[in-house]
């Protein structure tokens, strides 16, 4: 049987008595909405891991205003049923007076990597990402903690919170897992309408067409990016927020490509924003 | 015999050694230079906790530029006598590469608390403050840390911070130690000349007139702030930076006095800045 917690104390109190056991936390910290990416979060941690965790929690630092808190989907009965099935141990689950009750106050962010890229256009959102999991990493006192690396550049800041305020959580970030067209799993796929799931996959071939150029030596990151708004704009409904050629530690912008690179996109489709990413070696 | 640890890898590990073998852990974050307020905040520790760890480290980060940063005092080889006395069992005595790497990007604040009394004169100096007490609780996992009134509004933000981000420190702030002529104890008080020390006493004086007068029935903040202005004034040397008659919990300005009331000072006595406060029940 999976359980469910929605105290803190509760949830810190069992994770000390875990601990104290010996055993080992591997943490999948979610906003819920569960799809194949997440679970394959969770299998990652199963098979690491004595005791596997999962919070589901829709974090309103990290919305701006105008963005979708409100429409998020939301379905815990669904997602319960998911980590089930996945074997998780402990779902977390609190509500958000939980977690930031009144006269909340103290936030966590990482200078530099959270204004760049989407930070550029979600402005404070890194912040409320990294203020949730500082708090999720000292309730839920993981060994690991598993991200995707779709949201690419969350991994990269998560792992300089850890690593910066001494956490003692290892980061894993793991592949990202996609749709049998290509299109990066979301759980803001569901916003999407038919026509627009039908044109989504051009992000992903986009980036796999950026990572042929480059193999075949540009070097120009102008022209990875023109290549990338023509094919993404061949298909109607798109407008790009950003098209990033990055060193995919600093997440500086690179004009000459070399070494490792990260090309990442945000795009909205309608009204839908959606992000991927790929790392060229 | 006491043990010094200079690396953060070392001193993890010897904690989680500790709590592994269920023994509680007190501590007390200093920047060195030790004084009988210090040494009171160990000994309290040393009567409620199994085990002892001091740090010592001058936090580049809560100075300004202008502040004291190099000059602060630093005597290690007399803290450490003055810790062994005191039956602190670990002294944690990082560098500041050690604690602050290259590339180096996290911080932590409290809104609203970081801005008022000392912050409004010091901009981001509680900003490095709550930085690295949160570096320090993540690498000693204390289950009780000690601070004391003198910095008032620091221990606030400290609670603030611990409670906001589920840190599962208690916090213990402890009463103000003073000289027997009712000056604070305080490492800064080595910088003060013959005839500044003798004046120095001044300040604990007002708190105390001001205490009388609240008791007496004045409820006027801007009368309790005038009398203190005008007795400090009665010695030469001194300037003020604030004068705050406020909410303990919140830090408000009080126009009207009732309830607890902190009444916090912060002078300028020569080039040194002093701060004092009593809470009027």
């Amino acid at each position: 049987m999976i359980r469910v917690i929605r105290s803190i104390g509760q949830m810190k109190d069992l994770s000390l008595r875990i601990k104290k056991a010996g055993k080992t936390i591997g943490f999948v910290p979610t906003m819920g909405y569960l799809h194949d990416g997440h679970i394959s979060l969770v299998s990652m941690a199963r098979q690491a891991c004595d005791i596997v965790v999962v919070s589901i929690f829709v974090n309103p630092k990290q919305f701006g205003p105008g963005e979708d808190l409100k429409k998020y989907p939301r379905d815990f009965s669904r997602d319960k049923k998911l980590l089930m099935k996945a074997k998780a141990d402990i779902i977390f689950y609190p509500a958000v007076k939980e977690m930031y009750p009144d006269g909340y106050r103290t936030n966590v962010y990482v200078s530099d990597l959270s204004g760049k890229l989407c930070g550029a256009s979600r402005p404070g959102h890194f912040n409320g990402v990294t203020t949730i999991v500082a708090k999720l990493f000292n309730i839920v006192k993981p060994d690991t903690a598993y991200f995707g690396q779709k949201d690419f550049q969350q991994q990269v800041i998560i792992k300089k919170m850890a690593r910066d305020l001494n956490m003692g959580v290892k980061i894993s970030a793991l592949p990202t897992i996609r749709e049998r067209d290509g299109l990066a799993m979301s759980s803001r796929n569901a916003y999407l309408s038919k026509v627009e799931r039908k044109n989504a996959p051009v992000i992903y071939r986009s980036l796999k067409f950026a990572n042929q150029l480059i193999k075949s030596g540009v070097k120009s990151s102008t022209a990875i990016r023109s290549a990338i708004t023509k094919l993404i704009k061949s298909k109607p409904g798109f407008k790009i927020d950003y098209i990033a050629v990055s060193d995919p530690e600093t997440l500086e912008d690179k004009k000459t490509i070399n070494g490792r690179t990260l090309v990442a996109v945000a795009v909205y489709l309608g009204k839908t924003r959606l992000i991927d990413n790929i790392v060229v070696r």
